[in-house]
């Protein structure tokens, strides 16, 4: 992409979830990280650690939203917000409706494995029972860089 | 439906399934019951929990999933069939493709929230990375009692 990198500071949701993602890529996970906002608090957050786990639902989505859902007492989590940094996927996305979560904002889109705007598209599906506001392109540049550069490193 | 009710046994661990969605309905939670099963093996129980957890992901193919996974101490479930009493939401056929289940036998259809042959069709989509084999309607008319009973009692 050639747009010039936006001169302004992240909201400080999308930099806690960066710095998630920071923290999986030094654990050896795929850098995504994910960040839980109720009236302006952060109530959870929590990095990609399916390896770690040895649990294949511990996406950042899930881990933030069991935390959320944990924290408050309840399973869903009305009038929360979630920030990551990879579009959802469809587990996440499903995820996301079944905890009512009211606005959801994503840095980089992933074609290759999102179903919001991709794929499986679940919210826009009929009988999506919930559909959060959805935010995207907020630090994607610095999301995919660190997923860009993780994945380089490996090969 | 007027269809009449198989005579023969069902399979081991589709009734091991429906004896987990029971034990969901006895706890107040919607009967939805799964089984992972390895080599013969049952590896995982688990019925639905969201409720009780205080959490939405709680679903029993996701508990069943991250139970088989601890138990194994892997987040790939290779060679694992999932039984489960209900088509998957697209969450849980998410985790299904995550997890690499070989193979999933679901009872009931479920028009309104499946995402197996219904709204979101996620093994359909070009973009899902695993497909299992998928096999439906074993004791599907039990599935769909227990369900039919759980909400016409919550009425």
């Amino acid at each position: 992409m050639n747009r010039p990198t936006p001169q302004w500071p992240l909201p400080p949701p999308m930099s806690l979830a960066l710095a998630q993602a920071r923290a999986a890529a030094e654990a050896g996970e795929v850098p995504i990280g994910a960040v839980v906002v109720k009236d302006g608090v952060v109530i959870a957050e929590a990095h990609n650690s399916p390896r770690d786990l040895h649990d294949p639902t511990a996406h950042a989505e899930i881990l933030a939203i069991r935390r959320a859902a944990r924290a408050l007492g309840d399973e869903r989590l009305a009038d929360c917000e979630l920030w990551v940094t990879l579009e959802p996927c469809a587990m996440c996305a499903g995820a996301i409706a079944h905890a009512r979560i009211a606005r959801l904002y994503y840095a980089a889109s992933d074609p290759k494995g999102g179903a919001v705007e991709h794929g499986a598209r679940v919210f826009d599906q009929p009988q999506c029972l919930h559909r959060p506001e959805v935010y995207s392109g907020i630090g994607e540049d610095a999301a995919a860089d660190l997923l860009k550069t993780f994945f380089r490193e490996r090969r």
